[in-house]
């Protein structure tokens, strides 16, 4: 069975297991062209923006970000689709440096284009964690 | 007309309006009884915590909550919705002191119930802004 509950589980997966590699690329494919990231204090980031900081972050040498995403729902209506999650990422140098946690929440709305499932509006609500 | 997003933009006028002017069971009334509201730093919020939190804020001589919501989009797909504005909020004590701003952006997602439009799963990224 591959469900649309079980293929937005695979795309936040596989999200998570291409940025921890730096594939850009991957990561690129699996949100909408017209994607809205959305962040405390800042303005929207749109597509473009998105992929120039994902570059920028994969270049040799850059540190690790490693995430975990704890799904705590998802809702399917028609080719529209929300999820929410329990999300926390480790920004690891690897000169050694100590690295820092961000966790949180985020909500997150998909969109089912050509039957594949894409990332359209993320609200990411991550606040730095000392512990 | 009374179309889903008239509908949509109207809840979010009655729900700003109402908490201008401290009425709670307005604003617990545009909701569903599952409601997740996320925000930064803190788990998340459900109804009884929302309406407790909304009655203590709305006793005489609290701080007056006035905001202003700029809508961006607004989707529909069957019983479900999202939209995401741009909302500034000004919190004003009525003692004279100074009160203070915050500005941000919500995702929100909206469910139709009984053929009638309530906020379901709210992300409020909002900061404290100085100007």
């Amino acid at each position: 069975m591959n469900s649309d509950e079980q293929q937005i589980r695979d795309l936040v997966a596989t999200w998570m297991a291409a940025t921890r590699s730096g594939d850009v690329d991957t990561v690129l494919g699996l949100m909408t062209d017209d994607v809205v990231f959305l962040v405390p204090g800042k303005p929207p980031m749109r597509k473009a923006e998105f992929a120039a900081a994902a570059r920028a972050q994969a270049q040799p040498g850059a540190p690790v970000i490693d995430g975990n995403s704890d799904i705590q729902e998802i809702r399917v209506s028609g080719d529209w689709a929300f999820l929410w999650s329990k999300l926390e990422v480790r920004v690891t140098p690897q000169g050694g440096e100590k690295g820092m946690k961000r966790a949180g929440h985020t909500l997150t709305v998909l969109r089912k284009v050509g039957g594949k499932w894409l990332l359209a509006r993320d609200a990411n609500l991550l606040v730095a964690d000392a512990s």
